[in-house]
């Protein structure tokens, strides 16, 4: 893990956030590959859910919702942790891991020893940032930051049922930042304050629940499959009933075996009518639907949900490869082209020759119109694969003497290392195919 | 402007957020046409901004930063409205705008019209939203959700100087969320509680500010240009002194010709050195650029800024249109194909006939692997047109007796409504032709 958030910071995907500041814990930035692979990882996800469906609508809902959406949620009463305070150095940790928690004035001490510390009861701490809004000056202005986008959903059910002229099995899809107020320290992208989460709720029959949550966990499963994930680091674990959260009826996690071990990437869940029946009563409107024979129910849900922090994490860590050629050694990230940030390099072996410089910049040009590629005239050809290599790009076109003779460049294959010789004129085309082509990992399963 | 709010519901572009809990004020949800929209209107921002430039990378930070931010940004101190609450009603107003406030406990008061009312004295009222960061549980873990995304971009300057290798002039660009607690009620999306920034800082030599500030003012209005606003409904205004904002030494926005009157679309500010020197005394890291002779300075700051809801505001006021078509009134959305949620309607002329919706569902399930484009067999073929009209979908293809025939299908032009043939096996080109083709609007300048 730490080769990868060294090469993360090295390259300029994730930084600490604030870091001139000190830092502000459990909280990163992204940085010009992070935003392009996320952006990647968020379309891929978008396209797969949404756009090829007819079954499933996209919707975007506020961050800040009425607090009474908390209330029946479950959230304010129950989306908690229990928390010591320790007396002396002012830290908190988490009443239920104070084998990991570490004094904060006895930082020689082992994690977990206690002994001496003026630890307080454990109490009972919520989840939600809680902040004023302020049009009003009562208690009643308190709101929260959303700890999950799936009650953005729930609250617009009746309206999207009446526009969008569905009825079950269809699905309402959204992808936006939620916040939790974790005391926990994360490992890395693991567990941070503010995360990107996209989630489906998936509105059945209740009688057809079983199936549609067999159904979507097959489906997610075999999405991180094409995406190159290896099915030997993927698995499927079923809750446990005191797993589970205070809505499920039953959830199963799509875990990635991560550095610190098998640890959930995405959950799905049957979420069961509890959300909407808790909706129906706490506001009065009956979300249910009625059929055209007049026959009603409350839909049962099934939720698969996962946040672009885990999957970009377990993209990273499942490309992550180290090799000797020739005699060196080379780190270089297997993603899937669709993931990667970048699609292809375009490199003039020699940066003063004008004429390929030219032509360079002249490829360039027409295949960024397509995608996001890299022009790079930077240091000794060597490095600028390794660069490439590093960030992932599965592609280099590198124009040389050749190239003004014959009108050929050299492609290079990340992965392979094989390079062969293209038409310049035919680039884009083939570009075009080699990024469309079935891929898998040459990191065996 | 009524018109467009009660479009946006009807076709599921945009909600009140949190309706069946009586709403959140100033909180909009999106709905699918809403969120296909933004999602281009982001795209094409991102792509122009940066995949298309070699000057400019891309960031993501986080919206909750290290609190020191907001105090070396001057936000803390400065970035305020002046308040009065009124005794009775239990309101807040805007002490500089009182004419624009209405009692709660007199509804029948005009606006203004406080002389009965109990107002405290105007107090300062900080707009950003605070909350607290619970590893901590000291005073200083107050922090506070970003009004704008730029403080996250300064305080990476270092890093992406190092990382991406770059000299002024460059830039670093990103789009997130942001957060004001507003209290004058918002106009529909233009005064909300979120919204979605899309800001680039690009730093430039101080001699050369006024330069890159009057090249980015062209360059943005010409985006608007492209993607299909009216030059009569912009034109660009300068700041006076008093207008302008405590960081800023020069600021120009570019306006839009709203329902309400010229307002905001973009505003495009020349920062100086304000910021980076401000975070280089609060953190002690130097904020400045060091040139390969030993030359060193702190670069200016142009900042053209913008939200998606403005943009998204803009672009349907521009395009709604009646018309009078045989007899009957007509409403289209005559939007920029390229912002146009919906690319392409697939519509078989009869929706009982197999052979028909077969033909109809091959030539869907070929278009949507590259575009959004809609499958609709529901109701007559006129209010099947009309709906598309309404939610602005560029181009109609209609599979009817003919098609089974001679494989041709009506392709029908939202704007002219002119149709022609073209065989079926064409028309994946046709479309993707026509979605690149220049195209101005209907609506003349």
């Amino acid at each position: 893990m730490e080769k990868i958030v060294s090469l993360c910071r090295r390259r300029g995907f994730v930084f600490p956030s604030s870091e001139i500041y000190g830092g502000l814990g459990s909280t990163y930035d992204y940085g010009h590959y992070g935003v392009l692979a996320k952006n990647n990882i968020r379309s891929l996800w978008f396209e797969a859910m949404i756009q090829q469906r007819d079954d499933i609508v996209a919707l975007d809902s506020a961050i800040i919702l009425n607090p009474r959406v908390w209330e029946a949620s479950g959230h304010v009463s129950g989306f908690t942790d229990p928390l010591v305070d320790c007396r002396t150095c002012k830290l908190r940790f988490r009443a239920d891991k104070l084998e990991d928690g570490q004094c904060g004035r006895k930082p020689s001490k082992r994690p977990g020893e206690f002994s001496e510390c003026d630890l307080t009861e454990a109490r009972q701490f919520n989840l939600m940032f809680e902040t004023q809004v302020g049009a009003l000056q009562e208690a009643s202005s308190s709101a929260y930051l959303r700890p999950e986008t799936a009650q953005g959903i729930f609250i617009n059910f009746k309206n999207v049922l009446q526009l969008a002229r569905r009825k079950p099995p269809f699905g309402i899809a959204q992808v936006g930042k939620a916040f939790r107020n974790e005391i926990t320290p994360g490992n890395f992208l693991f567990r941070v304050l503010e995360f990107e989460l996209m989630e489906l709720e998936y509105f059945v029959p209740p009688a057809e629940a079983e199936t549609w949550h067999r159904y979507w966990i097959e489906q997610r499963y075999a999405w991180y499959l094409k995406y190159g994930l290896r099915p030997s680091q993927l698995r499927v674990r079923e809750h446990s009933a005191e797993e589970r959260s205070h809505y499920s009826s039953a959830t199963s996690d799509i875990e990635y075996l991560y550095p610190i071990g098998w640890s959930e990437l995405e959950g799905v869940a049957n979420r069961g009518d509890y959300d909407l029946t808790q909706h129906t009563q706490h506001s009065g409107t009956k979300l249910e639907y009625v059929g055209e024979g007049g026959e009603r129910y409350t839909p049962y849900v099934i939720e698969p949900a996962v946040s672009i922090e885990r999957i970009f994490v377990a993209m990273l860590v499942d490309a992550y490869d180290e090799e000797i050629v020739a005699d060196r050694q080379r780190t270089v990230l297997r993603l899937h082209p669709a993931i990667a940030p970048v699609k292809a390099a375009i490199l003039p072996l020699i940066a003063r020759d004008e004429q390929m410089v030219a032509r360079a910049r002249s490829l360039y040009d027409e295949l960024r119109r397509r995608q996001v590629v890299e022009y790079d005239d930077g240091g000794q050809i060597g490095r600028r694969y390794r660069r490439q290599d590093e960030i992932g790009t599965p592609f280099a076109f590198t124009i040389d003497e050749q190239t003004l003779d014959d009108d050929t460049v050299t492609v290079r294959d990340r992965d392979s290392l094989a390079q062969e010789r293209l038409p310049i004129g035919g680039v884009r085309a083939w570009l075009d195919d080699a990024l469309e082509r079935p891929w898998r990992t040459p990191k065996g399963d």
